[in-house]
């Protein structure tokens, strides 16, 4: 290979340029080009990359895509960062020739290539990503004996057409589970079974059964508000103070959408007088309420607060879904909801359209009236909860100016970071092969409640052998305490 | 209770009224309307119920619709219906209370009462709709296999956050499948797992990954034009003649589905010349084919004809489900694309949505890999043609003069009626209990080719044992051979 050609910033930005021909070059198009490069050979290991800078100015796109991307890539172990000396492709990532589709010249019976991602066990090095719970503590051999009594029982008709509401069988066990869990008063023509929490929020707002705009917290999941944006609703931030999101500043919007149990991702829960309050004003204004349940199983230090759904089943939309209690490649989901809307929201679906899997909805019926749930979900709020301690000594050790906030709860917390420290520690938490996220990126663009910086830790992610290790990565790359006019980590360009 | 109240049409039109509050009243809403009035007693067995015109018009409904829901729930068995004597409430269908949760005063603790849909068993007598495999036939053992080996082997990383393309594992299988049984010429990572037919086109066209006019042929499913127009897409109906979809009447449309192996619903496979026009078409004027491969392996006559994408992988977008070969509860499907659309079907899919089941996308990939789903296919392309072969001959014994069309494939036929015979013809099978569908439930409403009468029969649809009791039903309700100016049967009002 040309090693002129290699060390080229210009051609590397002039190849990735033609990759990336088309209207909608982000992070993630270009993250993908890059790692097509890498596996593909035209980038060889221990090629430097361009600067952010450069590479940005050449592609037409923002700095901090080309930023994002590189960490990201550094995260997933195809690039290497090293303070001072630039971003280079990592060695010994095996390159994997391609074949060329470009042209229907193509020959037709090419032997098959398949790009299979980045090799087995190149994730990055400690996963501390909110989002999901620890891989490892999937109950493979109870979920396995549910599924096959679900299959072995499952009368013929589960293999035709499907009611779109879901399998009755599910939404009866939801109906028992919900009350008992998490004080939801429902009966199961109200449940309807999608395949998550962004599955429901496309049913709802897509579908036409709601309409923005929509109120949400100052501080959520972006890639909730970016669907919702899809489907041309505004949402509407609500800033949050120590008792939740502030539902007094609620006025003409049509809905809002709130995790009462446990306020994604900063952590506290809705005041109890702010819990009816919204449930008043959805009365008042003839607007519904958007629970999204996503953990609320997994509360640590005293028995869970019910939904806000049971406040008025009338007035409040209830989500929630397996993703954190089981898995998310289980893809399975509910809403409980107000009578008033089901017939819409099955309509938004389509008729025949299951969506889920219906072999899994009998499997989840199964395993939440045999009890393995129930199991499962103290098994793992045991882990959870240790996991938590855990950090929070390591935080009293290691950096006891940084301060865990909101209460013992979930699956993640959010590490209080001193002003102008928090994009230069997650960076640093890449560099060293750490991958987590800022506050900064869940923040409401249009919010104006002042700024907190802060780490989100998602402590469930590792598997239960290597959370020491990740804990001991993350202390290491916390900022220093802070004095007055101390110097800042320098940005890598 | 009154039983000049139960008598009463006007009454039942008024309660109707109130249960049918809101802006969609359509087919769906008053097949539930009426379902909860017999299923909570207030319309007891034996009850009257209005004519179609008087119920239609106390609702301020189309007539059709009150035609088409009565006509559905004989199907189902909740209501009862003779020539002459009109439409009742079937004996026999326990009423099950409902608690009234109306208010926020509901009861918070009453007992869960569960609506579970009609009494099990009670499906339409004799149920040759199209649209389904025998869900008798579902390989349960073979399934478990593959679905306890993939789990047993699965590693960790597949209880994360998943590859929103589906996992490899599946698309490796599927392209080797593809390529052997249908001709496609792809590679994993054109191929995009979604949970069906359905779910594909959203993201196409929902997603604005392709944008209308969409050419369609003039026969098909009215529920995936109704998606396309919820979603903004004008469709533009093709005419078929006996070679296929006229695609010389293709213009300026950006993109055209088609069913090429075997038109839908009217059987025959697009002609060779044709299969080469529509791809000059789409290179010509940077448009797309879609191809609609559902019913694929299962040809009787022949080999089935290849994938149209095999022509030219750069400009067909070949999309496929098990929803006909295994079950459409399993909810798997796929899009294979040209490489110029992958990232786009990736962002509309949404980043972290695997959205079909990961196990149930590893268990199809060992079943694929493992062999067990061509023995599957292999056997119910034997039962199912030799169901049609039945088909065939007891028309030729019981209706001579009833023409099956189409080629010897797939999984339902279309029964040719003399003109004027269809819309009764439906209805006098519905009211002895075998639930079909007639041509013109699938006609685009724009199109301007003569309209064809006929009966759409899924012959895989019954179970085994019960196929020669459907098939004789069927052929004591098709209309005598018409001679000229013979009586036409009457409607039922």
């Amino acid at each position: 290979m040309d090693e002129s050609w290699v060390n080229s910033a210009e051609r590397i930005g002039a190849d990735l340029h033609l990759e990336l021909s088309g209207p909608r070059v982000g992070r993630a198009a270009l993250i993908r080009a890059l790692r097509d490069a890498v596996r593909s050979g035209r980038l060889a290991p221990g090629t430097r990359l361009p600067p952010y800078r450069s590479l940005a100015a050449d592609l037409g796109v923002a700095r901090n895509t080309v930023a994002d991307a590189y960490a990201e890539l550094v995260a997933e172990g195809w690039l290497a960062a090293r303070q001072g000396s630039g971003t280079r492709v990592a060695m010994g990532v095996p390159p994997t020739p391609l074949r060329q589709w470009g042209s229907s010249e193509a020959p037709r019976h090419a032997g098959r290539v398949p790009r299979t991602g980045p090799p087995r066990a190149r994730g990055p090095r400690h996963d501390l990503r909110q989002g999901t719970p620890d891989a490892s503590a999937f109950p493979r051999s109870a979920w396995l004996t549910s599924y096959r009594r679900a299959l072995q029982q499952a009368p013929n008709e589960v293999f035709g057409p499907g009611d779109p509401a879901g399998r009755v069988e599910l939404r009866e066990a939801l109906t028992e589970y919900l009350a008992r869990a998490r004080g939801v008063h429902t009966e199961p023509c109200r449940i309807v079974v999608c395949s998550g929490f962004a599955h429901a929020l496309r049913l709802l707002f897509g579908g036409g059964v709601l309409r923005g705009p929509l109120a949400v917290e100052a501080y959520g999941l972006g890639f909730h508000r970016e669907l919702l944006r899809a489907a041309g609703v505004r949402t509407v931030p609500l800033p949050l103070d120590e008792h939740g999101a502030c539902v007094d500043r609620l006025g003409r919007e049509r809905a809002v959408l709130l995790t009462p149990a446990h306020q994604f991702p900063t952590g506290g829960p809705l005041a109890a007088g702010r819990r009816s309050a919204v449930v008043d004003w959805a009365r008042a204004r003839g607007a519904v309420v958007l629970e999204d349940d996503y953990d609320g199983e997994f509360r640590y230090d005293r028995k869970p607060v019910g939904a806000v759904q049971g406040l008025d089943p009338e007035r409040v939309i209830f989500m929630g879904s397996v993703s954190k209690s089981l898995s998310p490649a289980v893809r399975l989901g509910w809403m409980v909801l107000p009578e008033r809307y089901v017939d819409d929201v099955l309509a938004a679906k389509g008729e025949r359209e299951a969506w889920a899997s219906v072999l899994d909805q009998l499997s989840l019926a199964d395993f939440l009236s045999s009890g393995s749930y129930d199991r499962h979900v103290r098994r793992m709020r045991q882990r959870y909860r240790g996991r938590r301690n855990r950090l929070v000594a390591a935080l009293a050790t290691h950096a006891p100016h940084v301060e865990v906030s909101g209460v013992a709860a979930g699956l993640h917390a959010v590490l209080r970071l001193p002003p102008g420290t928090e994009r230069s520690t997650v960076k640093a938490a890449a560099w060293q092969g750490v991958a987590l996220d800022g506050l900064a990126e869940f923040r409401h663009p249009e919010t104006d409640m002042p700024a907190g910086e802060g780490l989100v830790v998602g402590y469930a992610t590792p598997p239960e052998h290597a959370y020491g290790a990740a804990l001991d990565a993350l202390c290491g790359v916390l900022p220093p305490q802070v004095t007055a006019c101390a110097p800042q980590p320098r940005s890598p360009e």
